[in-house]
């Protein structure tokens, strides 16, 4: 096989760590498989040289920035490439331009634009291990660019793509996607196969392990994915298309969100544009909304709610005051949180929503606010029944089992 | 004017450093000249990356200390273009291989093949300050290569031979070239100007503000060299072809190395080819041979001396002693040093050796062995008497005026 594998600030975070490293790859490496390895940056190495710029300036050149930041993950490589050739493997360290990576001009968040992996395939061919160095490649005028936060996940999986490698392993100091929070619900099991959709949705509520970009990607180039741990053996889950096997559990996971503030719009004038014109302001001052609802009031008046980051709440607030003429009321509550249920099951089998509402209706949590997509419901309630709630959640839908 | 700048490890030590940077870099572009400015990496920054390397084998790949040390003068050149943009000067970071260095293959201690300059100009003409990573370039292959210890004043010459720079200013902790190490003699007076050559003999005899490699490229690239220090406005040292004006001094410095061990063999066999045989055997075990003496003993035998580093003394005896069937003696010190006179006037000036031979014998200073070059005189005298010969002689030489 060829497997590709990405390894984590932590997992990389000393020299001992990335020595386990070492030994990780060279025991994949003697099972007979071809492996290319991406690495991040050691831990705190990125934040160092980004406090280093803010010495000068709090809004240092994209392009400088790149050039900084992009050093950490080139030392990571090289070592870790030393630590093997030390062990006795036939290893190479290589930049994200050397690994043939091209980026738009997008600097400190660039797109991969293509991948010519005729350098990689030529060192597989010499049996080496290669070690590519995440984070970065260059632009089509030879400058270099990083690919925003995550983006080693996104080397590791576009490399993978590239090189139709049979699967991409991404290492960090969690050993899989659990079906939720062990730190709220400690009979939280781990998942062995979870689908591209599910996971994306589990990223994008706040499951940290797997950033959402890298997901997509690995849904559109069809990698299959793996999340595992650098610091045991166990197996990991598997990221994957979804499969008829799949559909047979009802829901995968759930998910609590608490950095949610709610706003609600009472009795808005129903004018052609007006919600454009509200959510065009709030993405004018940068602020990312998540949960979107809009249903009918009384005499044509409409009621419109979302939910933004808590650290948007006073500026939505303010923004929001601008329009106050145009509705009856407005209402801001930063004490709530997002729980959310997850799940291809969906799809076919009714009855997942009601069984939400009602187990939480039996522990007399009130729910604010709800939206479902195909495979989700999310759900907002007081902040202070969060956990509750997904322990609640968690045993109905018996992902304890 | 296009003026190159090279500041050292210890100029841009920390963050505040590299402000004082920025603002030398400033306040020569505020007098309207054109700027390029190379810099090394964090002074400590090297060793601590080669101290990495070393955790996992002391005989790292050289391929990849080259991609592993290279990240230091890229985190400098970056921050440094961030704090004069900070300042409001439009500044860009390049790499070695964006400024268009490419060397050879010989990774650790590669020789620059080409530069094209291309990007410089073009950063130059539109208004831009470039600020260049030194130490480093990229092979026909592009793999990282860096240039060697130093490597950094050598990208900075070579830039300035590229852009037929007006002039090349060198930044150290130090002000200038002197006529002899202050710490020995207080009157030593720094220089205004030198030829390359001395520069040359001085700096292999000990001087440390620049590297020989750098000197003969300027020499051979005709680039005028400025030795200046980053934490004075002093003017400097001009490093320059030689002159009939310089003809006018007869000596421009004197040297002490204290690391020296000297050898001598007594008549030695006088067949063909023996002092082959024993310089290619200290060559294959990779000492060091500084002066070499032959001269006539009697009865057709030759006695031969020679000087190698403190550190390689014991090795030399040992080796030393596999010839001993082939001569009557030899002798052992590792207690000497050596003294030199350098100067271009003794080209055209008669005495310069006499004087330095007379004032030792006044001071009942004994020389061992005595080595002569166009413009230099070396002399290997016991190392007690070492800072006493340095300040006869300076004060002999009228460099103290």
């Amino acid at each position: 096989m060829l497997i590709v594998q990405k390894y984590g600030g932590t997992s990389v975070g000393d020299l001992e760590r990335i020595e386990n490293v070492a030994n990780r790859v060279a025991k994949t490496r003697e099972k007979g498989h071809n492996v290319v390895v991406v690495v991040s940056a050691m831990s705190g190495e990125t934040n160092k040289l980004i406090g280093y710029a803010e010495h000068f300036t709090s809004t240092p050149a994209k392009k400088e920035m790149d050039m900084l930041l992009s050093s950490g993950e080139r030392v990571t490589a090289a070592l870790l490439s030393i630590a093997l050739q030390a062990k006795g493997y036939d290893a190479v360290a290589l930049t994200g331009r050397q690994a043939g990576i091209v980026t738009d001009d997008t600097h400190t968040y660039a797109r991969i634009e293509s991948i010519d992996p005729t350098a990689m395939q030529n060192a597989i061919k010499e049996g080496k291990i290669v070690i590519v160095a995440g984070f970065q490649g260059i632009n089509k005028n030879g400058s270099v660019t990083t690919l925003g936060r995550g983006g080693s996940d996104l080397s590791a999986v576009a490399l993978a793509g590239a090189l139709k490698a049979d699967q991409c392993e991404i290492y960090s100091d969690v050993d899989g996607i659990y079906t939720t929070d062990p730190r709220i619900e400690p009979n939280a099991k781990k998942l062995d196969t979870i689908s591209y959709d599910e996971m994306l949705e589990l990223a994008s509520l706040g499951a940290k392990v797997l950033q959402n970009r890298s997901v997509e990607l690995a849904k559109k180039l069809n990698v299959k994915l793996y999340a595992k741990s650098s610091f045991s053996d166990n197996e990991g889950t598997l990221i994957t298309k979804e499969n008829n096997n799949m559909e047979a559990v009802l829901v995968s996971g759930v998910v609590l969100d608490k950095n949610q503030a709610r706003v609600t719009l009472r009795g808005v004038a129903d004018r052609p544009g007006i919600a454009a014109e509200i959510f065009t302001k709030l993405a004018d001052a940068n602020i990312n909304v998540d949960m979107i609802i809009q249903n009918m009031g009384t005499d044509g008046l409409t009621n419109l709610g979302f939910t933004v980051p808590h650290s948007e709440h006073e500026n939505a607030k303010k923004l929001m005051e601008t329009f106050d003429h145009e509705m009856e009321g407005m209402d801001f509550d930063e004490h709530v949180c997002k729980v959310s249920v997850v799940g291809v099951g969906m799809k076919s089998h009714s009855g997942v929503a009601a069984t939400a509402f009602t187990v939480l209706a039996q522990n007399n949590i009130n729910i604010q606010m709800i939206s479902t997509s195909e495979i989700k419901v999310s759900m907002v309630i007081d902040e202070k029944y969060g956990e509750l709630a997904i322990r609640t959640l968690h045993e109905a839908y018996g992902l304890d089992k």
